[in-house]
């Protein structure tokens, strides 16, 4: 048993790895401010007699100063730090939404790390540190300009891990995220859809054309990826991309259409113009994911499969009984 | 005639810009707060009548909301953002100094120049965003894992720069230096060696074996290249390496040789063990300038031609005079 401190721990990925942790028969402590996570989430962990909740932002240094003096150096073997604005239409509009919640709540919990002596540190990042590089990509592609204040304060979150690396880290592990879907997300295309037909069950409005096409993996899949990279990478740092199974992505058409159909709607659908959903959006892209499976991880789903799967439970989780009875 | 603005405009390179811009025709405004720059380095500058310098630091977000008070919208035609730590080793004992004075100078100049409605922003990185990655440098190049903190801060400023270019710039200008010498520099190796003579000068002690190896680049070949860049390149993002002329780089041990040399001393030279100064030091990396040269611009010096031109500038600029006398 090891412990294990996760930043974000009640929100969608966070939570999900707290269960996982605990499953694994590991002791976890758990951080959110509750910007986006929910105690909903958290509803199975708190069962477990070795889960800890503690409420607080840790873009705040004075939160992790106080936490030092309560958790002896050396008594927590890895940070996952998953904690950061997700939802990057936001952080277009107002830069400072990502320079808080996605890179100043990396670079205190960095800090943090080195004030508890610990050595081992995974961050969760993003295919949005790629920009719209028109090329398949992988863990050396370049040149690296992100389009969005979320995928820019990614990658500054990576760079300021990576430094750490000459100084405090033993291990880093960087994971490029694809779009994650599955219970719990608070953004994404699915979860829009749902809301929207919360609100209008006879009219679907798409931002875009519908062309957007992009990879997503399940958000168990994904934890299923880390847990084994963690296992068996053995570098100081620590990159890599997680895709679903094969190199194709997902239509914004296709989920458009499954939506509908398993909301058990008729609505129409209203497609935008271009395909470029929002300022930042990155329209398609590709993910090799050549590195991870030569490490002896492989998903089980495609992007597809992956939807099918992720549509079923957002709209059990989402669909609103109101519009249901209608 | 345009005007230019320029944060740390009273440093090392910030100086030496304003004195360029100035002496061809353009209106300058200038920025620094001093913890770097100096007054004695505008001495030139305050005698132009179209030179205005303000006293603030870019990184507090109020500083730029006065000055939009007091200047037109659209009246700036283009940002140099040259603000930044340049003690590489400080800000890997303080992760707070590049935070502040590197990363967060960048995020708060950007919104400025949104603020401003600037379009046009130049902004001064570093080959220190490649870290120990042991290939010829180009633009392209990757992995991106920067050692130091100040590495990791300035490629957080290229990616929150980047962003900006699918909201609020044009043209945006990535500039990676090599080590950049010449009068009014604060920090580097030869600048170390010089003030170590001033209070031993019959002893000069090195850090590390004295193989490190690095391209110098003169500043006022810098600036030749950065202004034929910004009027040649017409990319919406455009990044350059800039370097000196040919492909080797100078070792530490002729620095040291040379240094002592012009001093006109006889300093025993005391080598330290390992290729590596300090924590955060690359002790050897080569440019690729191919790039830059196929915009049709190219260096005069190579790097040891650089290193004799500097050393004799820094060592009659820096040399104690009371040593002098002895």
């Amino acid at each position: 048993m090891k412990t294990h401190l996760v930043t974000g721990g009640a929100g969608f990925i966070g939570s999900h790895l707290c269960d996982k942790l605990l499953a694994d028969g590991h002791a976890v402590i758990a951080i959110d401010d509750f910007s986006l996570g929910t105690y909903e989430n958290l509803i199975e962990a708190i069962k477990h007699e070795h889960f800890k909740f503690l409420e607080g932002d840790v873009a705040n240094s004075s939160f992790w100063h106080q936490l030092a003096k309560d958790c002896p150096t050396n008594s927590i073997d890895v940070i996952w730090h998953m904690a950061a604005n997700s939802d990057i239409s936001a952080g277009v509009k107002d830069s400072t939404v990502d320079l808080h919640r996605t890179f100043l709540t990396t670079f205190h919990t960095l800090e943090a790390a080195k004030a508890l002596g610990v050595k081992h540190f995974a961050l969760a990042s993003t295919s949005a540190v790629y920009g719209d590089l028109q090329s398949v990509l992988s863990e050396d592609s370049a040149p690296l300009n992100p389009i969005s204040n979320y995928g820019a304060m990614k990658l500054a979150s990576e760079a300021a891990a990576t430094a750490k690396t000459s100084t405090d880290l033993d291990k880093l592990w960087i994971f490029r995220f694809p779009n994650v879907v599955g219970p719990r997300s608070t953004h994404g295309v699915i979860h829009d859809f749902v809301r929207k037909l919360n609100s209008t069950p006879r009219r679907l409005e798409v931002l875009g054309d519908g062309t957007q096409c992009k990879p997503y993996l399940h958000v168990i899949e994904l934890l299923d990826a880390m847990m084994h990279t963690v296992r068996n990478s053995n570098e100081k740092i620590n990159r890599f991309l997680i895709g679903p199974l094969g190199d194709k992505g997902t239509t914004v058409r296709y989920i458009a259409d499954l939506v509908i159909r398993l909301y058990g709607t008729n609505a129409e659908i209203v497609y935008g113009n271009g395909n470029r959903g929002w300022v930042g959006d990155v329209p398609t892209f590709t993910y090799s994911t050549d590195k991870i499976y030569s490490l002896g991880w492989k998903p089980k789903l495609t992007s597809n499969q992956t939807i099918d799967k992720a549509v079923g439970e957002i709209v059990a989780e989402l669909k609103s009984p109101v519009v249901a009875l209608r």
